[in-house]
């Protein structure tokens, strides 16, 4: 009896041991692909050079499309399609002017509009400010904002060791800011930039105006965290000062875009998907190469890393890059509407778009099984050091996906840096590394065989 | 008996919960002071901003050696003082100039004389180049080189996730590429710059002669790695190209130089001491922010930290700012000697001389028993993200310390960026973020209040 169980742990040993040395062998030869002959670096040289900012309804974002479409089409895939999906147009118009008007003295900061602003009067506003550091303050001021431009000045904090904790303590600002103080009779609104550091970069990104009436609909803008602290200082000793701004961004009509996807049937189960993405389109005042080219690039190079390597997955696995994430996510839904409709079965999707740097790990949206069985993936990737693997949000595109049972994972890379560019004119090519990039996208490809390989654990109800 | 074990274990583990909730509390605190309270970015802005490139006997070495006392002196430490050392001192001279004559084609390319090089004659070098990728080519080749230049062309491998390992594969041909070639009669040796991506930057670093007579010293140089790539090609096509190349630096008499020394004494064990350090030179093509600016400055923080905290070690911690550690070693032999001649008992060092980038971990130079010991610390360092502890080099300027049982570490910090500055004119202080520099600090200072805490095993014989 005790020979037979011996035997049995003997085998299942062996398997294991088995299992464990090709993973390692297939991981490491996947790191060396990436290292040595990827080409995420030079897509993105592309993206970010040739074609630029690429705001969803511009002709950059089409270019996008067409650029990354005809890439994916050299791979060698089953497959290259788009997606149609009518997107909102936001332009921003003439640059931004403003300035502090301290007494007679002026002094021009640098601002940018929030995306989905209404633009000022042609002639601008200039106003009387009052500076508040969250939506609580403002509310309980209540009437005394009325006709004023209410400041919102509460920085990132700079205590947390991942950044995007920081972001999400203080976004709300910027996202919520310019319909609740128009509630109270505001003029405008402008929110120090969601940035940890002191520069001049204004940093732009989303804000709604809910539900609020049209003819309620206020300007607002970011200044950035060196004009933040001015401005601050500055109505310490003049509280009476009036802050200019003028801006003529407009929301056009909806236009036709798309999503891309490139596919690799699976060989074993064809009607399994595992997605990798990021999305296509950037806010418009820089290149987008952290935000997200580099989610692009790295999703088309876990397909040309397969494809490299000659390794047949036993799923499908399909790069989606997604359009529309930065002012409506329209894309994301799209893909998981016609996924209902074509009856699909997800069971993996992962997204990049934190940044293409170092990668230190993955956060999860899992049950606890799956997540267990995940934990014991991590020793194989300790020898590239990705040592995090945490439960958390995966990201913003994959995030309508609802397939019951499935698995969704974000790529989390060193956080420092990502919000010194985060929608920003310095989010620009320069600002990336290639060891880091394609680090990210061999991180990326190694998770993605291990959940081809050994699937998920489908259990009801999960 | 049974019970009084159960209290026994209990006891022990209310003293283990205490020791780590209490640590966990000082480790929470250090970082918070180091990313809200630090002086090490404003430190390293003028280091390397207002004195800028600090190569061994220069004035700029003295500068920094002045500042960084004065900078010390305002902690309030119970001792800031100098070590006297001496120092060899080269001088780059003018800029140098090379090209490719290609037939009737001049072709520049960015170089610059390494350390330690004897210039051309004034009237530069032209001659046949010959290229080989390791000192055993060379030597096969053995009189085939006379009359000619030797082109060093091994790049650093692309593959490695480590790219000190790298570095480390190639560094041979930078450092005693000269002193082989000269012993076939070559005329000079020109070196692929030890960076892993393609750019324009030629990077500098040490070299050596060994014992061959000063006579048989030939001119070596740096090429950047698309200068490379470009003579490779140019060669391939013309194997009788020539090369043209032109520098005046020089070797002057040493030089009175310092070691920076700043203490906190040991509340419980002054006579134990705990050095934390990195060098104050840097070549003089650029600030040297990363090498190794970022980690004078980090060591300086540690104090101010535990001086901001109100901390009080048990044993005597010792910021040392070495000088010379890129072309001599000197202050690092010199700290040992005095060391010796005042009997110290030095149990731990730490060196951070990998860049201001995101810390990973350390390596540690240790025996297994005080290793095992430390690795029951890395729980303690994963909030903030710090995963990688493993055996291996600490640093050179701690290298020549020898205190039997001693324990030396070096901070690890994200390798990937490292060679794209090292050495090179593009080593400035842009090249830092604040709060990655800020994390290496509050890292290093953690591991110092943890070995101040615990100590070292001091096994005999060890």
């Amino acid at each position: 009896m005790k020979k037979s169980i011996l035997a049995v742990v003997l085998i299942l040993n062996s398997f294991f041991l088995f299992a464990q040395t090709n993973d390692e062998k297939t991981i490491k030869e996947i790191y060396k692909s990436s290292l040595t002959n990827s080409q995420c670096y030079a897509w993105l040289d592309y993206l970010s050079n040739k074609i630029g900012p690429r705001l969803s309804g511009s002709t950059n974002a089409e270019k996008a499309v067409v650029y990354t479409k005809a890439q994916l089409e050299t791979l060698g895939l089953d497959r290259v399609y788009l997606q149609e999906v009518m997107v909102p147009k936001w332009v921003r118009g003439e640059k931004e002017t403003a300035y502090i008007l301290d007494n007679k003295t002026k002094i021009n900061v640098p601002i940018c509009a929030l995306g989905g602003s209404v633009a000022t009067p042609k002639k601008g506003i200039t106003a009387e400010v009052i500076e508040v550091h969250s939506i609580k303050e403002l509310t309980d001021l209540g009437d005394k904002i009325r006709g004023k431009i209410v400041f919102f000045n509460r920085p990132m904090e700079a205590e947390n060791i991942e950044t995007f904790k920081s972001y999400g303590g203080c976004v709300d600002q910027r996202y919520a800011g310019a319909k609740e103080a128009s509630k109270f009779g505001a003029l405008a609104t402008i929110v120090r930039s969601m940035n940890l550091r002191l520069d001049d970069f204004p940093h732009t990104g989303a804000q709604s105006y809910g539900d609020i009436p049209k003819n309620q609909y206020i300007p607002t803008a970011a200044i950035s965290t060196n004009g933040a602290e001015l401005l601050s200082k500055t109505l310490k000793k003049n509280v009476h000062l009036k802050f200019y701004l003028k801006q003529s961004c407009q929301q056009m009509e909806e236009v036709l875009s798309y999503n891309v996807i490139g596919e690799i049937k699976g060989s074993e189960h064809p009607e399994n998907i595992l997605i990798v993405g990021g999305h296509l389109d950037s806010w418009d005042l820089a290149d987008g190469s952290h935000d997200d080219g580099a989610g692009i690039v790295q999703s088309m190079e876990v397909l040309h890393i397969f494809k490299s390597m000659g390794y047949k997955p036993k799923n499908t696995i399909r790069a989606v890059l997604f359009m529309n994430e930065e002012n409506g996510g329209r894309g994301g839904k799209k893909y998981e509407e016609l996924a209902q409709i074509n009856k699909e079965n997800h069971i993996f999707a992962l997204e990049s778009d934190s940044g293409g740097f170092s990668p230190r790990g993955f956060s999860f949206e899992s049950d606890d099984a799956n997540f267990d069985k995940i934990l014991g993936y991590k020793n194989l990737f300790e020898p590239y050091l990705i040592h995090s693997f945490t439960k958390g949000h995966s990201g913003s595109d994959i995030e309508p996906l609802t397939a019951p049972n499935m698995v969704k994972a974000g790529l989390r890379p060193d956080s420092q840096r990502y919000f010194d560019y985060h929608h920003a004119a310095n989010d620009k090519f320069d600002a990336i590394n290639k060891r880091e990039l394609e680090l990210g996208a061999a991180t990326m490809a190694s998770l993605m065989y291990l959940m081809d390989q050994n699937g998920i654990l489908n259990k009801k109800g999960v």
